[in-house]
């Protein structure tokens, strides 16, 4: 162990103070709750109509509990911190409570791998990043057997309740379990906890899911320090692409973090032309300003929003030899190692695997053709390109990560010691100090609609991608003008977690918005 | 600026006693020193045959300096240190010292390009990373024309010391520099700070170049989250390449540091058939383990130790169309991408340029083909190539290197007052406290020898590769074995500026052994 993990380990999270005497706190039923749109009811027959939870003072149960728990999907930083959230409450409510963690993500509880938990394996992980505890996966449970299995495993295991960590999937997934659980009679309670470095799982209530503080804090140390390089060596243009599937979040919080030239927002929709001329006329503007060199953020998720390039692809995905005209062109503009991947890559649906697709090369190649033909350019554009994503989901938890999960897995064990089931755990109010966090459970069924998904309409939580009319975009889109020319860069540094409040504890800047 | 960049710019580097006292401190020469090697005594006829010098009590000079100062290559963490050292040192000296930096590298001096600085230039990139307060170029000061015009601007600027920061060939030319100005009257001394995160430039006298430790931190902090990302997906193997463009030091300074499943040395001059088994051995022997993940790292320079690359890429330089043999059949096995590159990229000199080499790449096709050739081998092989450059060239110093480069600005500040030119700045114990620091001045053509480059014999400093006999390696080599199955990862995290000792002043440990 490093002398740096040795002391982390140390790290006591902050939670809000209703959550530190759990005992003293009960969940009431709120008065005015919304209900599940109408379509969503005959699929939820139990659960459609269920009302949210705020914590009020009272004396809970002190019964102990069994509670079984598994991670789903990517790892997200502070995961580790939700479990001992949850074992440290649970001990609080009763020393006798018993904490299962399921193995391998939703698989473990389907094919019944589990271990029992220690106060050791809890004290090891602490403030830790990772999922290594117990593994994750991406099964879903979907099928009859599939359900039947894991109910089979929360009686066997006589669980009072399920805690899931996952994102929007995985907490559709816990809604269709908790209703299965209540229409077969199993007691097992599901409650999830919103995971996801994207920062596409949130809503009115869901300010953030966690992850996503620690995942942009590690990208914008290293997005600083290129744009430190490309400030002094004054030689090249990097092209940063950032992780995130869907919604462009995390280039977002990024932009705001870093100051980079430009910063490219997948939901602007733009087309890809328009994307390849407005970095064009960038380099153009800044040659002539001296400069040949810059820093370029791009969203993973691109590709999905750009509308021919969505179009091509789900042409592609149907058949790739009968393209129609407006994607046959563009198909034979794009660079030949582009083309090859949209052909090659597809995952078992048949569908283009598009994190595989080199976004951030495809860009490149276009814009060094557009500069190409500008005869007014006389520059010598050397881009390079950079692809952040792994570095950050298993990264150490911020502070920020490592409170806010610590204060989810004791809501969690709340949830289940006064069997609120089908609820998300719910943390407002995040900007401000950890002691006037506002708790509350909120029922996954009012997180979701209907949507076609491959075909098919499909319950599921919808992802929250960045609001074009929302205060965050509109502070981007006031000051993205003044980053062009001048470099505005911001060199955030690594995170710290020893030092002054204000470097140490910091929270997303669109979330202070 | 980030609450973190504004604390950072309070830190107060550390450094030793007698550099704290300039004024009371004074260079003497040594009695034992050695000699140029006796190749190289006629191209230094003013120089061959100078002593080092070492630090004694006793009263300096207190008339004002004039130094010019500039940076060489590629950035290294705590360049602007220096600069803040030197200026600091000067200071002391007297208050109406002059410091003049010399703008975009080498190139500055020759071409008249330079700014007096001020005390708010320096207070605003204390401890801060790049080398953006003069940016830095590859210029070399090699023609007459371009050392005549060099001497030109000492003159005009009457500089009592030019301040060289660079790695080996910057440093060649200081000393080489200092020679012109000697036999020319010019009586500008010529000092070089020993600059790298490569590592390389180092001996007996200077046991590490700044920014080594700091770029370092950095990948391992990288490799270290990938590490937990790798033991909590169990998914995939991250081929990790480092820069350093020919040692393997950076690399292996990150194994100790993360303990990764395998490190590649090139030093060690393997095969690339031995390299490819070796690795595909290890996945073979993980699968045997059930584990089906890894982190492998690669040192960017391997392409130039492996022998028959080298002597492929030679034949390729002179003469792409006549390969021998053995280099066909070579070439033929290689992915087409690699060809692509081998062929397509050429520096101005026809070389091929290594750095465009994706060897990454290279070995994951070449492990993939040799995996699919063991028919017991049943496992599902998913690498993921990641390069680490950029990130820790311009990162903020650590502690570490803040000290280290405050040191060296004072200790070159103190050879221009005391009239010792061709030296470079040599600093001893390091991994001691600063208190124990030892500072001499060691004449650059000491660390020099004659070595054959593009066909011409040249005087240049060796550069340091990985000493297979030595302890460092001994160390690696005893280790590595146990890291191979057990997932003996360390997380080491982002660096960390205030706190614990223990955790915030850390010196590389290639350096303690």
């Amino acid at each position: 162990m490093t002398p740096f993990q040795k002391k982390r380990l140390e790290y006591q999270p902050r939670i809000p103070p209703a959550l530190m005497k759990i005992t003293d706190v009960c969940l009431r039923r709120k008065t005015k709750s919304r209900a599940a749109e109408p379509p969503l009811r005959p699929l939820f027959p139990k659960t459609w109509d269920q009302k949210g939870y705020e914590l009020v003072l009272g004396q809970g149960k002190k019964t102990p509990l069994r509670i079984g728990v598994f991670f789903s999907g990517g790892q997200a930083p502070g995961g580790h911190n939700v479990i001992a959230g949850l074992w440290d409450a649970m001990q609080k409510i009763h020393t006798s409570s018993q904490l299962i963690g399921f193995l391998g993500g939703p698989s473990g509880v389907v094919e019944q791998k589990w271990r029992y938990l220690k106060l050791a394996d809890i004290d090891a992980v602490r403030n830790m990043g990772g999922f290594d505890l117990l593994g994750s996966g991406r099964t879903k449970i979907e099928t009859d057997e599939q359900m039947l299995s894991a109910m089979r495993s929360c009686k066997e295991l006589t669980l009072d309740g399920l805690v899931v960590i996952g994102g929007d999937d995985s907490n559709t997934n816990a809604a269709i379990l908790a209703e299965y659980f209540l229409a077969n009679g199993c007691p097992t309670r599901v409650v999830g906890v919103p995971k996801t470095i994207d920062g596409d799982l949130r809503s009115e209530e869901i300010e953030i899911s966690f992850g996503f503080d620690s995942a942009c804090k590690t990208y914008s140390e290293m997005i600083g320090n290129i744009a430190r390089d490309a400030k002094s060596a004054k030689k090249y243009y990097h092209f940063i692409k950032l992780m995130g599937r869907s919604a462009s979040h995390i280039t977002l919080e990024c932009a705001f973090a870093t100051q980079p030239n430009l910063a490219i927002m997948g939901e602007e929709g733009k087309s890809l032309d328009h994307i390849v001329l407005e970095m064009a006329d960038l380099i153009c503007k800044r040659k002539e300003a001296g400069k040949e060199y810059g820093i370029i953020l791009i969203p993973e998720g691109i590709i999905e929003f750009i509308p021919e390039m969505k179009v091509l692809i789900q042409e592609l995905g149907q058949s790739p030899e009968h393209l129609k005209t407006k994607s046959k062109i563009l198909f034979a503009k794009l660079p030949e190692k582009i083309q090859a991947e949209l052909l090659a890559e597809r995952d078992p649906h048949g569908n283009v695997a598009l994190s595989q697709i080199e976004t951030e090369f495809l860009l490149i190649e276009l814009v060094k053709k557009e500069l190409s033909q500008r005869s007014a350019y006389k520059g010598k554009f050397s881009p390079i390109a950079h692809f952040f994503g792994y570095e950050g989901r298993a990264c150490y938890p911020s502070n920020f990560d490592a409170n806010y999960c610590a204060a989810l897995g004791a809501l969690a064990a709340l949830a289940v010691r006064d069997e609120a089931t089908g609820v998300i755990c719910a943390i407002r109010n995040l900007a401000q100090g950890v002691e006037k966090w506002e708790c509350a459970l909120v029922p996954i069924v009012h997180l979701m609609h209907m949507e076609e998904r491959k075909g098919v309409q499909k319950q599921v939580i919808q992802k929250a991608l960045v609001n074009l009319e929302g205060p965050v975009f509109a502070r981007f889109s006031k000051l993205r003008k003044s980053w062009e020319l001048d470099d505005a860069y911001c060199f955030p540094g690594p995170m710290q977690f020893w030092g002054e409040t204000e470097v140490i504890d910091s929270v997303p800047q669109t979330l202070c918005l």
